[in-house]
């Protein structure tokens, strides 16, 4: 008996390691979504497709104009690799679709500007990028505390996100298109502080950088140096609200994924993930006590994708506000595309009140 | 497009607080099933399945023997209350659906029996008892670990379940039919202390009890006397393989669920949830540093019941083992019943090697 | 210039390990004591206290009735095999010395008896069986919550005592003489249980034991049943206020010494050491986080046993009344030689409310 | 009988908060040091030597110069106010005598070289800055994990001194003299950065400081703008070795003292007190799970300071080196000031190879 339920008629776009779980969400895990077209121009992607895809009633398309067009199509996913991001995303919303794309929107700041100005020439467009944290529980949680003034104002941001190390050079070859270290790894944590310290307004206003400055080594890779970036990198963020946040983020870190946020106010903190673990085992053996922690983004993140969806799902077929506001994943890239500048330069630079960059000249004053 | 997948066609048996998420389950969470019926004999839980149910095509039945009758229906999960378990796992049996019973299988050993001897003589047919934990990834961890020998020869057992405390007084009538505290709360815990011992034997042989013992208090509810029942419970059990597994149940732990166990062996322990935490964030605070605690079983295990959904379709569909005993199922309701007995009597019982209880005469030689 | 105040003159009688310790304690970390005398029977061990205790003024000797003269002598420290330990205690207080006796005060309830007997006939000689582990600061605050009422009345103690496994057979030697492993371990935990149940009296009422069972098992050392002991126990204590108390011990935990108690109150919970470690340190490597733990009982609790002698100490010297009572540390030795007769027998042991035990024909009315 | 013990004579210079616990320290917890005299200009710190230092046999003086000629004097700890630490190090040099200095050697960075030269000059005098975080347990076994080469090539090192919030507005007058955040806090942090980045080199070579750059805000007390200071600070030191550091200080913990570091090398990452906690204890309430942390430097370090005392001691008893190096402790004075400037100033400051700060225009090139 067909369900006489209305669902969200969504496709995804890229089927790489993330797109399949996207695609995967949508048809399994999110109620809501029917998962109807999926594109991908990758031969090994399109087999894996006609299995795990097309048995279920999803059409698979290697062209993305022509998967534009599927009938009834509502909603695109857009999980290609971040170079055409931007692409796919104004020419969805210019064929009426809703969007969720992958973080960053772009690693170009000019093409995120082009998304912003196509998505509000379509207002009954939904476009959201998918910062997955913000779907966490543990960081739902943190922000609703932080909202309820739990912890007074929110001050200091500090937040972290730490590879495991990938022996296989991956990361070199990766950093050519990644946009760099503080662009790939710690959007997610530029994101979480513009969204902490908005708490501070109720989420009315976006908190305005006032100066970056970043430093970073190439501990294990030095062929990173080649597309200026690092495999540790270390950043702080001025806001003109009288806010700092500081990052880190590393490609080595030992045991696995180690993400953590604290969010610092004036009256408490609070600390996500400060003791990175895998589920709520421990082993006691002769060399002590131990615990394995997550081996990658996904295997820490797995629900907060599949709310992701869900909320997306919901907040399109309810007409109501997206939960990340699409201003602020643009001021997030820029804010890391001016870290990585300030690492490649040695330099610290100034924004004025207006989010301009300001010259030296007019920082020296 | 209609789904050319082969999905595995059941019912859910009781729409109350389990009998629902039950639902759900198979209905949004297993890819692999189609929920196609429900049975409740309740009018609100009626209301509740035409509004979540109905409209995904799920057939609403109050009369079980109707529902068992469902067209192409294969399989039934049964969370009905426990005094109907046996009875309706019984008539699924011998109308040859495949049956996931919630636990207990019933509160009475003579029941058990019945349940064993009817799936012993519809082999063809899988039957299992719903042992959450087991399906738990912390748990299963700990299992693969005590598999490969990793802590030696398992030897002791602690383990314990421990709710929140109710304070509208739920448990004093619930006492009425849940057999009492060890064969409502421990019988997880007893059932745990049978896996792990018997993964010894690679899960061969399943320990056989030689003692139990079982002392408690009604600290917070002195009616629970009425039904010889306590709020807090105490139980020994030893086994005739030099095994001792030691149980502690409570009704009344103060910030939540706190259901936890060790696994003890001769070279190392393993230990699931020392810490109890809802998520991974703490709060510091002028009082100090607080985290919060799961409220109820459900938001503890709830994965765990997802993937119990899940393994129990891919088993029958494959036509694999079930991923836990019957017979174990069954000696688990066994010692707990001889647990509640001890209770009541303030006596050790002993069991013979073929598993007999001994009067007190022979056990006194 | 010596100094002008008023110090405690006191002697440590036995300088094996424990002994030794006491000895550097009262001479290097209790300002208020001196000690000006040793005793041991041992050759090596009076090695030992020339290089160690004579340069700093300690007089040595080989004869314990010696010492007991040593002028101006007032307390001792009796810290020699547990065999000795009632016949010391009883010669000191007859010399009218204050005596402080390490656990157990004997493992012959008779012998308890006696000492009793002798300190009451002696009103102002201050008697105190050392139990180390109710000088240590977290047990301490959870007595002090406990007292204010925190967790409501304290319902049920769960305690356990678990060595580092030593493959020297040390423990098996060990076991002719120590009373068995829940006379030598688990005595502790029983004490605590004592205290923290009296908690609910303010300290004014002992809970008087109303049965006691207990299950074993040699999982390493065999050669154990030889002594009627285990490596591994588990003991139950039923009280007549309703409460209960249950023990674990092991002489084979693989990282090293844990010990740890959990107080349950109809309000709330206090546990202590449940997440054991050496500090603060945590290794992330390739293998996951891992955290050392206590080797021995002494790395645990070396800050108790410095303050169980400053607080023995500034007892005597202010002539006030003892923290660990006299009666309630016989007490302990009547469960943990009841828990090893159940061990041995197989059979629960029943209590009446005087405090005598039943024989088989009472106990089963 | 007074001991044959070879026993060094010190004297403690200044009585306020820390230099009392200093006293006791040497008075009653190290065995091998005698305190002998102790002087302090204030009249109510006199009061409480005469009481607690002086029936021990002490000798009180209100002048240091006098005390200096104390008869048999070897050695000084230094725990006057800041401002004059180089002065009376540099006097008690010259007057032979060993010294422990509490950190910082002094605010200024002048003062500093007077005393590095006074101590050159005399070079049988010991001379050590009493950073007390190097004789804690966790950070001891850290170093020596990162000595043996556990996690590779020490890289990064992220470390944080936060104090609880003190309402009294105590930092604001303090902030007048204490030489900023980063010189009176981070120092710690500063001086760990440089001990377990040298352990690559085995101790042997100090890494020199390449740029430096902190930001601050005044959440809570704006009055400390007034000195230039902040409530919440960032720093970020580059080392030309490829090293970073980066710090935050705080005086606004709501729960109390969290002073915390990991050192991030290559094959793992060392983490010292991710989780604060005062002991073993937690707290199982109807709010969640609670424990409480230290609430001053003092409780959390107490051990560490004690430590010190016996280190010092023994080192100038046996004439070997001293743990902690003269000059990178002038280092850290050093970091610590630029630090200050670059807060201030809101500059990033560059250091040449030779340890010379570089003017801007060079800074550039």
């Amino acid at each position: 008996m067909a369900p006489a339920i209305r669902r969200l008629r969504i496709a995804v776009s890229g089927l790489g390691r993330m797109g399949a779980r996207h695609a995967n969400h949508f048809l399994h895990r999110t109620p809501k979504a029917e998962l109807v077209a999926a594109f991908t121009p990758a031969e090994n992607e399109v087999v894996w497709a006609k299995e795990n895809l097309e048995p279920w009633g999803v059409k698979i398309y290697t062209d993305y104009d022509e998967m534009l067009k599927h009938e009834g199509l509502e909603a695109v996913c857009i999980a290609t690799v971040t170079t055409v991001h931007a692409e796919h995303t104004i020419k969805a919303i210019e064929a009426g679709k809703h969007v969720l794309c992958e973080k960053p929107l772009s690693t170009k700041l000019e093409e995120c500007y082009q998304i912003l100005e196509t998505a509000k020439r379509n207002p009954h467009i939904k476009v959201m990028c998918g910062f997955s944290r913000r779907f966490d529980s543990s960081y739902l949680n943190a922000y609703d505390l932080t909202l309820k003034g739990n912890i007074g104002r929110p001050t200091v941001v500090r937040s972290q996100t730490c590879d495991k190390y990938d022996p296989s050079g991956f990361f070199v070859a990766y950093a050519e298109f990644s946009g760099g270290i503080f662009v790939d790894c710690n959007i997610h944590d530029i994101d979480l502080a513009l969204w902490y310290f908005s708490a501070d307004s109720k989420g009315k206003v976006l908190p305005m950088v006032k100066s970056v400055m970043a430093v970073g080594v190439t501990a294990l890779e030095p062929d990173l140096a080649k597309h200026g970036d690092v495999d540790n990198g270390v950043g702080v963020v001025e806001f003109h609200s009288s806010q700092i946040a500081y990052f880190y983020s590393s490609r080595m870190n030992a045991p696995g994924q180690h993400d953590m946020t604290e969010i610092i106010g004036t009256k408490g903190k609070l600390v996500v993930n400060s003791n990175p673990t895998t589920g709520l085992l421990e082993n006691h053996s002769d060399t002590g006590v131990n615990r394995e922690i997550p081996q990658n983004y996904y295997e820490r993140f797995e629900q907060a994708f599949v709310e992701e969806a869900r909320q997306f799902t919901a907040v399109v077929l309810d007409n109501e506000e997206m939960p990340v506001d699409l201003v602020s994943s643009m001021e997030a890239v820029k804010i890391g595309v001016a870290l990585q500048e300030s690492l490649r330069t040695g330099k610290k630079i100034f924004f004025d009140q207006q989010g301009n960059k300001m010259d030296d000249a007019r920082a020296r004053l």
